[in-house]
């Protein structure tokens, strides 16, 4: 029998959960709008309804074990959602711990743009590659960055908060607090507000129109673009030199062998490349101008495959990821983990 | 009788050489000027009589090998210096082969600023620690990454070009091309020509008395910071900013545990670090706040010691360093490696 995981991808304003064959293949899937004010426990109880649905569809499945991406600050080997600002109330919850003893199951957790960049590495637009950076540009800009075969976590699992790398001086403060953040210049939301300044309500412009006369969004944006309009053309332009820049640096700084842009934005992919690619010709250094910027594949469930490949892909279920790849073959289950990986390859 | 190593340090001013012993102390060190316009041949000539030298001072050593710094961007798994643009006329040199055959014995290659990082981690600033970045200011800015227990290589070993890092999209135009480099603000270079443009030959300021009416130099400013001089502290004030956003960077992209400051201008580290350390608390999210930031300890032989280290502290010579700890100990030397460097902690 296949052997599958629960997976479960837990946003601020929708819990999704899945059954996930160890090639990938999403074999069912629920979700449920995420109780986020009503506190961690009300959340915690929709993760385990949610998996009651999930294995009442599939009553014979063979599961090994629950993944989960969730916000960050969180720190994976301890198994702890830290404080997300998405989720309130959520304080040093040690979800691992709960769900373990819950499911008497092993249970992993990574940050939600790792889980993603895991997903994209291993089923979708890095497979193959040994180094990646996964890019995620929507109401923010987060990241996750695997090196050398595994998740960068560094101290805390708190590495690649790309979204807050300074830029340039200018633009509108963060909600951080600090000016010239990535994400405050190239995020999804900052191209809206770009937009809306732009445009005023009932001035007939395509991209008002789009809104309802409402604030214009990185999505009206894409499609007035795409029929032509000469305004969103451009703010595509300086879109798309903001996320050059940055791209740019984590060229410097990571040496990727692949950046992969997901995110709602990656739905304009097409018609923002030509000039993220020619910033980056601009401003990398020569050795790194021909790593390749491709648009994400599995869009809003790489998330959720990849938690599913925390358990499915790692050896000793539960073994902190890097850790799996790092122990060295006295640990038999790391052993049986790295003939495993191989064979999915 | 005790392992030594023949470590050198390869600049394109000046070529050092040691014998390290496997603590990282120096047994003995020898140097000469680099004779970089006589290209690759004439350098590696230098190199083996420097040998030479060392050996003949120490007749009796045990030399298990040769840990080589040299400046980037070079591939330290084929052991091939790419292009440095401080040592013309080096393409593609396989300075790993050339002096393995030479020598008979196992060759290491690390980049200058990797080395630097691998010689305070591990015996200087960062000992103890599980990750840093090390950062090198003088005429550049350079940088190393150790995540995890080793040297963050990315793509052919091109990861940490911090220097070319974009934090601003003003000053003046860095050598690489771009606008707004970290390198091209922040360095000791950037410090000199602000101090240089501040004042004027004559002018009868103290920066100028320093530097004998020429160019200031970043240690002009330092040595005029010290005696009080007010435009010398308000010039370390403004580096001093620079190099706390690009930190600041550096701490949510990698999340070291330590950063550690190296170069000519850490002999102002006392100076700058007040305000490196107030820009880091306003610009740093929360969680990133309490990353100590602490002045190298090895000064300029962080890099010798750090080459040797390379040979005396993984364990089979001649193995890429991050293949030595990601291996698993089906691979005999790699286990040997893992009790030999426990022994060293």
């Amino acid at each position: 029998m296949t052997r599958l995981a629960l997976a479960f991808d837990l946003g601020g304003t929708e819990l999704r959960g899945a059954l996930v064959e160890s090639g990938g293949r999403v074999v069912t899937q629920v979700s449920a709008p995420t109780m986020a004010i009503a506190g961690s426990d009300a959340v915690i109880g929709q993760i385990i309804a949610l998996a009651g649905d999930l294995l009442a569809q599939r009553p014979q499945a063979d599961v090994v074990g629950i993944g989960i991406g969730a916000p960050g600050p969180l720190d994976p080997k301890a198994g702890i959602v830290i404080a997300p600002p998405t989720l309130a109330g959520w304080h040093d919850v040690p979800l691992i711990d709960i769900l373990a003893k819950h499911f008497g199951l092993p249970v992993r957790l990574e940050n939600d743009a790792n889980a993603a960049a895991l997903g994209e590495w291993r089923f979708g637009a890095g497979q193959g590659t040994g180094s990646l950076v996964f890019v995620t540009v929507s109401t923010g800009i987060g990241g996750g960055v695997v090196a050398d075969g595994h998740i960068y976590h560094g101290r805390r699992g708190l590495a690649a908060e790309i979204g807050h790398m300074t830029i340039t001086g200018e633009g509108d403060r963060c909600f951080c607090g600090a000016v010239g953040c990535f994400e405050a210049v190239a995020s999804g939301t900052a191209l809206g507000r770009r937009a809306t300044a732009l445009t005023a309500p009932g001035d007939g412009s395509l991209l008002r129109r789009l809104s309802g006369g409402g604030d214009v969004s990185a999505r009206h944006v894409v499609e007035a673009a795409r029929a032509g309009d000469i305004s969103a053309l451009e703010l595509i332009e300086v879109e798309a030199k903001w996320l050059g820049i940055g791209f740019t640096n984590l060229l410097h700084l990571y040496s990727p062998g692949l950046i992969v842009m997901g995110g709602g934005l990656a739905n304009g992919f097409d018609l923002l490349a030509p000039t993220i690619r020619a910033t980056v010709e601009q401003r990398a250094m020569p050795a790194y101008r021909d790593v390749p910027i491709v648009p994400a594949q599995l869009g809003d469930r790489a998330g959720l495959v990849g938690a599913a490949s925390l358990i499915l892909w790692e050896g000793e279920p539960g073994a902190p990821l890097a850790m799996a790849q790092d122990k060295n073959s006295k640990d038999g289950p790391t052993e049986r983990a790295a003939g495993r990986e191989a064979s999915h390859r």
